[in-house]
């Protein structure tokens, strides 16, 4: 996937530790350490793929002799009974890493069917779905990856990679104008300046400011349509405020370009996936 | 809470890092460096308030100048509009830590909220709500924490701390009995031995082999009741299996000591709270 | 061995740059480059060997084109003279490695023989020989996987895989039977409850609250005769105080199920053990 | 002491991981969350005490409301059943520290008596007991402070700081001449230059190169007289090889300058220390 | 300054262990316990002063008994002879902390120094000044932070914050109009899109896909001239390509809106600034 | 090279989280994930190559599928034009890594050609030429190896493995005279003790005192000519403070055995190379 290994493998060795702390004593306990166990990742619900190589690289992590086998591919649709993947390895490391793959894997398919639901919501407009910084700490990098598989597009990552004028930052600048004037003479100029706008009056000071993105913030999708219409094109128009709880077909109908929801990371239903093995001779 | 700050501030600081990225362009640019804010934490939603200390933690990791009064404790109450907590300090280093700060509150709030319901539910039964290891990779001992704030216990923390052997161990030691045997004779004798079961052949072969706590996996209510009955207190019994999905008093109605349910951390809604602040002089 | 890479890994990595600082400065300029060293690790001494597996990481590590050989596994006895692995490689990365692969393979070895003596005086006897968390800071996994191998068995690894309640949580809590009740009621349901007692009231106290097992700290073996006796299998007992300068045989005669002994890896003599070797061309 | 801050908390940070795992579940559990503890540290055999800034360090880091106040400071001598040192804060906050803090101060306070009794037994020679690389992974920055405080001398501390010729480096430099030029040449010119030499034939050799330090490697105390008469002051001397079970006195008599003793790190006993205290209201 | 404490205590932490290794084996041996000494940062050179704020934390972090006093704040002009700050503290600490304090300060103000000449070569056109991402690895955060100090502007930080199009991306992508709109589709919109072109037929794709920012690589003066003209406002323009070596005026008067400058950062003359100080009683 | 992977690798995995951040977002959007590239490194200017060993494992770490073939080793000398390495690999990783590689190569070949520029200037005198501390933060491992490579030598890499007495611990210690005798008592015998000296007052002490190096700071050739006569083999002798703008030769021909350069790490211009590619089918 596009992320690398050298941001991955700290999250895994982190959730491993974690979960293994000082070693599986059941495991040790009960399971011949020369034992050989093969088995099949199988979907108990309907969903979408996501983290086949996070998953793969926990077992790896653990014990590189292990062989995992795709069957799926991050992004593609399963339904409840199908298999995803199979993987043959030594009995104790395959138990001593199953429980952290899977919960990558459920969380990450978790957060890309959600955004597909969300995205088939609003097919035919020409409204993206797009996620917000509400992720959950430690896992933006995954879960971020996860909406793009989902058919979404990312917002930006943190506080470093994209300008986000809010409310706060507007009183505290004196105005609009002041706080998008002062953004852009300090700011990289690689960087688009986006402001946050509750009223048809912000929505004018934005555009008298050329902000690059006008995000249109806890409005009735009435008065967005009116904000899109006035904007015409002259900045990237983006929904947000409880978009999780909107009908989103509506809101996309205002002819909004960008709705971003917070949900799709914040409350989510990790997607049910189990691992059943057989253990060999 | 009872998460000591060794554990804790290593989480905070990976958050902030990952939310921070190379510095809050944004705040940077658009607010006075000596500006002061303050605000408060408004409930959105109603719910149990969770994560207290933690949120406060992220802004003193900041900048331990800003002052956190809090409103409500871990495990209160809050109905929609509440104030929780009100904040004061350098408007920068609160607005650079909001967005981490909220992400912890929200989510530790959510599993609170979520556990007291299901706790809610089985009231006047014995029967306790418990939580299992499908928690959020990285924060485990903050959603465990969230768990017991609502009113659960705990199950095992990692795989360290408590004997579980399941269908996967038990085909490979050769049986329940060789399994519970092993495991007594190799491990800490400080641990209880809890075997997971699917039938009542099972069950008699963990009674036979002297477990201290058996696993009902996947059985029926009526199936989980007569399992009860012929255990008759010989071992501590705990129903598990898609519990997030059944219904709670039913199932506690079989007699069951213990509940544990995966979807109280792998499935969590935030609980809806909002940061809202004036910019004083 | 039982103990995952992950662990293991880390404790190297930091035992190897405390070792190697800035550079190896010795071997750098006076080793050529490419040459070739093979040598033998030889027991100085009597005893039982451990840390194989860590004495190879901790080359592999360095050089993972160094090929280990081992004459030996862990639990083996050695006697003077005797030859416990082979090594062959890059002389340089040999030399770089030696002292952490021997500082790691000697303590543990030392570790392991010192339980062992421990075990052979309570040959025959039902007691198993314990140990305790008086480990060498940030060793504990190793040392307390040496007991293992010395034939010992493990108490609790941390604070949080095991309650044991001492005098000052007695005190705290207002009597055994409040603390036994608290505990049960607030600790997860997998962790056996442990009673630290001195007196034969306290011993009442422990079976009256239900312990699970009791601590008989620093009583007389006449007492704790008496102690045994009387508990007569309602919970497991262990004795505990100075152990390491008792006569173990006689504590054992008591018909103590556990002694548990600090001194197992607070004051440990390595086992003397050297590297050998021959430069190549 | 000398040890900075900053090389001294992440071992201490470490080891409190290590022990505390998830959580004092114990503690947690029993003790009241307000309570105050109030206790001494008593030494339970008399030696030298060491670490006393370390100990207070670790209850420092788990909560700096502690207080700690010293009786001894480190190379005080202490006797059977005198108070090192007073301790006083939350009960849960000591209790968590304890086991930490006193496999600290111990094992410390193990390595300063054992070096402290080496040097009593050359008093009045002019050799002076140093220490090797043969400490404990880990905690060789503590342990060779404990060698000072025990009135020892420190040899180098890693593979960087010193310049130590073995039989290896000679065979593989081809002779003593090559490997001695080989360094002054190469080497940093801030670093003496050391031969390891077990015969007269190298003595003389390693004179010729202009050594600045001569270790003389497992020579009879006969034969360490001659080469120290021989060297004659053209270089420092030093005794090595299995000095721990020398009679140190004759070995000093042979005129010596450096007797370094790998026992005095990888064979110690820990002094008996322990924390005995009353929980007040 | 605009840094987080969270990110610049790392590169501190870091680069104090660096250079103490082990312990300041001098001062510890030369210098009184409890000696407290009194100082002035003295600059060397005339110059732009930066990195008072690390300069300061680094003496907080091995000592928060220390004073630090500021004369100037980033970005004063020094000349030489003039005193940038005073300190007072524990001379051990001081002395400890000084060589890492220096090196920061020095390269800081070497970076702004120099940012601020290339500055005043191209004052009173639209041409601002740029850095790149030939930082110091390790560094980059204090560098740029030092550009900006300087008078200069910041390029993208990372690969995560800036979408650059180079020729390889371009030759990937099978041409400009495709690289561009494959970025548009899939990158997050908050960022803008960079070009780079080397030729008139290049900017002219680049116009045409609607990139953001053109990037005009090495191109002599007079084309870029041209390809200013042509251009017309529909892109920011940037001029690059060993801007080190060029004259910045001639370059600026193209009309150019930004010159980035590798140099900046990747060949920087330290600004030299010695500490001399008084011991005291 | 001579500096062991388990440092290099640190500091390449830190460069390049720094550099990467959340992910390249340019290359990932615009590059197929398939495509394969190879290229060349160039020379864009004369010099010595150093960091062959550090680029490539900076390729390798992020992807050991790519191919790197090195046409140069460390140490030789490169005209422009030439070509230093070839490359071949997955187009996206080759990317991703490129600027890390090139600016560690870029810096430790300029550090290297700096150093053999000044090594030139001294050839036929005895005099060689020595690094300090004023090394980049971070990054001294490598630098300091970058002025071996460049023919110089190293003088002590951190505080703990050398020492050096300044006028700060002089003042403290009561004279030379003092400040020598206290080192040699407390510090391992295995240091040389070296002396700054100003004055030949100083010189004078120090030679009484038996100092091992008499480094001769900020004295005119003259002074230092007289210096070394009377020092006269007593000792090595260093000349020291501001060398980077003094004639060496003139410097060396005073006689003195070591010229110490903070300038050669602390004024780096960065040697020019890039990386140029052809992406394959």
């Amino acid at each position: 996937m596009n992320i690398s290994k050298i941001n991955i493998d700290e999250i895994i060795i982190e959730a491993l530790r974690e979960d293994i702390g000082t070693g599986d004593i059941t495991t040790n306990t009960t399971v011949p350490q020369d034992k050989i166990a093969a088995g099949h990742f199988i979907a108990k619900a309907d969903g979408i793929v996501c983290g086949m190589e996070a998953c793969e690289r926990v077992f790896k992590i653990i014990d590189d002799g292990i062989e995992f086998t795709a069957n799926k591919k991050d992004g593609d649709i399963v339904v409840k009974g199908e298999i995803i993947a199979a993987i043959r390895g030594n009995a104790r490391s395959v138990l001593i890493a199953e429980r952290t793959a899977l919960n990558l894997l459920q969380r990450m398919s978790g957060v890309a069917t959600q955004t597909a639901d969300a995205v088939a919501k609003v097919a035919g407009t020409k409204a993206k779905i797009a996620d917000t910084r509400k992720t959950t700490p430690g896992l933006r990098v995954l879960e971020k990856y996860a909406v793009k598989v989902g058919g979404g597009t990312n917002h930006r990552f943190n506080l470093a990679d994209g300008i986000l004028i809010k409310d706060n930052h507007i009183a505290a600048a004196g105005g609009i104008i002041n706080a998008v004037e002062s953004a852009r003479a300090n700011a990289p100029h690689t960087l688009k300046i986006e402001v946050e706008c509750e009223t048809m009056k912000e929505v004018g000071d934005a555009i008298a400011a050329r902000a690059d993105i006008i995000m249109l913030d806890n409005m009735s999708n009435e008065d967005m349509k009116k904000a899109v219409g006035y904007i015409n094109g002259r900045a990237v128009t983006e929904a947000s405020g409880n978009m999780g709880d909107k009908d989103l077909r509506e809101v996309a109908e205002t002819g909004i370009d960008i709705i971003s929801i917070g949900a799709l990371t914040h409350s989510v239903r990790s997607l049910d996936i189990s691992l059943k093995f057989v253990i060999e001779a």
